[in-house]
């Protein structure tokens, strides 16, 4: 039997912290450049008030829809499901607006991925798969199989887990 | 730590037989009684065109947002919540539009049950839980804990599984 891979949907499979930081340069008073944002996480930058603002796109419908595919994700999976049965693992749940929206961008984007291998949960610690590549320490802290921490600027100072900076240290890893 | 329960929702959680009966009978040419639909799956009862007419409405916006709750499900899910660690396990990926049907509807029905324990998805065997409570042998089959064989026409001649005929023996077993 195939070993099983899950993979996180947001900031792993899409680049949903470049969507948020695209809407805050669009924003009436940004205090930082692109290069700042994408060094930081939002929570070292912004202040509370900021924050919520910004968080707040999140409910608002389409926000999942127009997401850009992050930079060779598309590829690597492709030669990962040659190997491996591969689940997309995603908490759509906290979000109900997502739910439509993160099944059509996975049909657009990654249409080779069957719908028995997608999974909208709240709780990873469920998936009884061998791997969970995933942004957020507290996802891979519970789940039983190899986690690996895809990096992004929330989890940069993170050094409990296999780190992987993109889809080309996910191939060097896995294949 | 607590075991974990997950409980699928068609037929299970949900009368989603009898919704379907009940479009049977509002039908143009009905052939028989909600008894004799209650004792024979519509794979025996039906011809080929009458099944296909009667199974496009899962496709219909609305199909799963007013489904009635099973007898017992409310008040046998709450007391196990009390011992379990209770997850809803629903095979929402093959319908897309169910996906937001069905989480309001356990919004509406089972409002104690959090969203972080609500799982959509496609393959049951990816569950890490130590029970689980479907209708469905093929689910039971691939599933690396206790399943117990939550009974409906479709599936009475099925042996292999501890059976539980309603809520009620639900809780006979598990409580």
């Amino acid at each position: 039997m195939k070993q099983r891979i899950a993979i996180d949907m947001d900031d792993v499979m899409a680049d949903t912290y470049g969507k948020f930081a695209q809407l805050y340069l669009q924003g009436e008073t940004p205090r930082y450049t692109i290069e700042e944002l994408r060094e930081k996480s939002f929570h070292e930058l912004l202040d509370e008030t900021e924050f919520k603002t910004l968080f707040k796109n999140v409910y608002k419908p389409g926000f999942f829809s127009d997401i850009a595919v992050m930079e060779g994700a598309q590829d690597t999976i492709a030669r990962l499901m040659e190997q491996y049965e591969v689940f997309v693992a995603t908490a759509a749940m906290e979000f109900p607006n997502s739910l439509r929206e993160k099944y059509d961008w996975l049909a657009k984007h990654f249409p080779n991925i069957h719908w028995r291998n997608i999974i909208f949960l709240g709780d990873k610690s469920i998936l009884g798969a061998d791997y969970l590549i995933d942004d957020l320490p507290r996802n891979l802290k519970t789940f039983a199989g190899k986690g690996l921490l895809f990096s992004a600027p929330h989890n940069r100072d993170e050094t409990a887990y296999t780190r992987v900076n993109n889809w080309t240290e996910v191939a060097g890893q896995l294949l």
